[in-house]
C-alpha cells in the first residue's frame, strides 16, 4: 500500500518549522529563508528555481525525493497562503494562486485544508489545487483516492504536520535539524511524547551541518 | 587561557534536557535514563560504576572527554540533590552528599550554585563541594581561581546552563541530541535565540543514533 510521507521537512535545535510573523513578505516570518538554505544549495533546490547548480551529496538525495512516487499531496492552508479567513485575493488585483507561480513543483493533485472551501485551481504541470474542510483521515482517504498507488506527501505547516502525526497517519517522517536556534515560531515536536516508540529512527549528518532525521515505520 | 566548556549534555529533539517529576527516586524525572543510555553504552560510562565494558567509538571518545584538563566544575543544585529550600539531608539518616558516593567522578572542586550556602563536603578523589550563593560571572572566577590553566566545566542542570549561555560565559557547548521526543521537563534552547552567531557549529551523527553537536568559538 501507497505511504504517507513527509519530507524534507527543516526544522531548528529549538524545534521551530517556521518562524514568527508570517506574511506576504516573509513566507516564513523571522526565520527568512535559514531553515531551507540546505535545499536551495542543492541541485534538487535550484532546480526549482530555474538553475542548473547545487551538490549531489546526501542533502540533494534526500530533497529530491520530493519528485518521486508521490501521487498527491496534503497541505494546510497556511503553506498555500498567508492569508487567513475569508479568501480575499490577499490585496493583489489578481487572485492568489500560490507560492509557486504558473507551474508549481507539486505535479499532482494537492488538497489544500480550509475552513473556506473554494473552487479548485488547475495549474501547469498537473498541479490541480483542492481546497477541502476535512480532517486528517478525510484528507487522507481523498488523497489516497487521487493518487493511486502512490505515495501522499504530507507539506505542512508545522501544525498540521503536528496533526496528522498525533493522529498516527504518518509513515515516513523525515525531519532536517538546521543548528540554529530559531527562538520563537511555531514548533513541531509539541503534544508528541513518545512518537519515536512507533518508529525505527535513522540519522545521519550532513557536511553542510544539517541532521537528517529518518521516522519509519 | 582556560576554556568554558559544556560537556555531554543530552537533550531530545524537543530540546529538553531533562524531564517532569525530578525526586530522589527519579533524578532524571519521567526520562528515566532514556537522556543517557548513549554515554552509559561507552567504555567511559560503564567506568563510572567499575565496569570494563563498552563501545570506544565518537561516543567514548566524547564522553571520555570529560576527564581530560578540567581543573574545576559548576554545577548547579539541582545537579547535587532534588532538595530544594534549607538543606534538611533529604529524609535519610545522614547528610546528603551526592548522587555519586564517596568518591564522585569529578575530581577537582565543584561550586554548587545555591541560595543556602553550607560548609564544604570533602569527598574521596581529590572532589570537593563548596557551596556558593553567586551570579554565573562570579562562579567562573571561583572556579577560574581553582582551575588555574585548566578548563571549567559548566555541569547541568539545563536552567543554570542555559543561564551561563545566555551571559555569553560558554566557549565550548557540547549537545548531544537523542532521538526521543520527551515531550514535557526542562528545556535547553529557551531564550537563546540566535546563539550559534557566535560559535562555529559542528554536527556529527552517531551510529548509536544520537547526534553530537559542538559549538565552539
Amino acid at each position: 500500500m501507497s505511504k504517507v510521507v513527509v519530507q524534507n521537512f527543516s526544522v531548528s535545535l529549538d524545534g521551530f518549522a517556521t518562524g514568527e510573523g508570517l506574511s506576504f513578505e516573509a513566507p516564513f516570518g523571522h526565520a527568512g529563508m535559514r531553515l531551507h538554505e540546505w535545499m536551495i544549495a542543492t541541485k534538487y533546490g535550484s532546480s526549482i528555481v530555474g538553475a542548473e547548480t547545487g551538490s549531489l551529496g546526501v542533502d540533494h538525495a534526500f530533497a529530491a525525493r520530493h519528485d518521486v512516487g508521490v501521487g498527491a499531496e496534503i497541505m494546510g492552508r497556511g503553506k498555500f497562503t498567508p492569508e487567513t479567513g475569508p479568501w480575499e485575493g490577499l490585496g493583489t488585483d489578481e487572485e492568489w494562486r500560490g507560492w509557486w507561480g504558473e507551474n508549481p513543483p507539486f505535479h499532482t493533485p494537492v488538497f489544500v485544508l480550509t475552513h473556506h472551501p473554494r473552487p479548485s485551481l488547475e495549474m501547469e504541470g498537473d498541479t490541480v489545487f483542492h481546497f477541502v474542510d476535512a480532517s486528517p483521515e478525510e484528507a487522507v482517504a481523498l488523497a489516497r483516492e487521487a493518487a493511486g498507488d502512490l505515495d501522499i506527501r504530507i507539506g505542512g505547516g508545522p501544525t498540521m504536520v503536528r496533526e496528522f502525526l498525533a493522529a498516527g497517519l504518518v509513515d515516513l517522517l523525515h525531519v532536517v535539524i538546521v543548528p540554529i536556534v530559531l527562538g520563537r515560531g511555531v514548533r513541531l515536536w509539541d503534544g508528541l511524547e513518545g512518537l519515536e516508540q512507533g518508529y525505527a529512527v535513522e540519522v545521519v549528518a550532513s557536511p553542510s551541518g544539517v541532521v537528517h532525521l529518518t521516522f519509519e515505520r
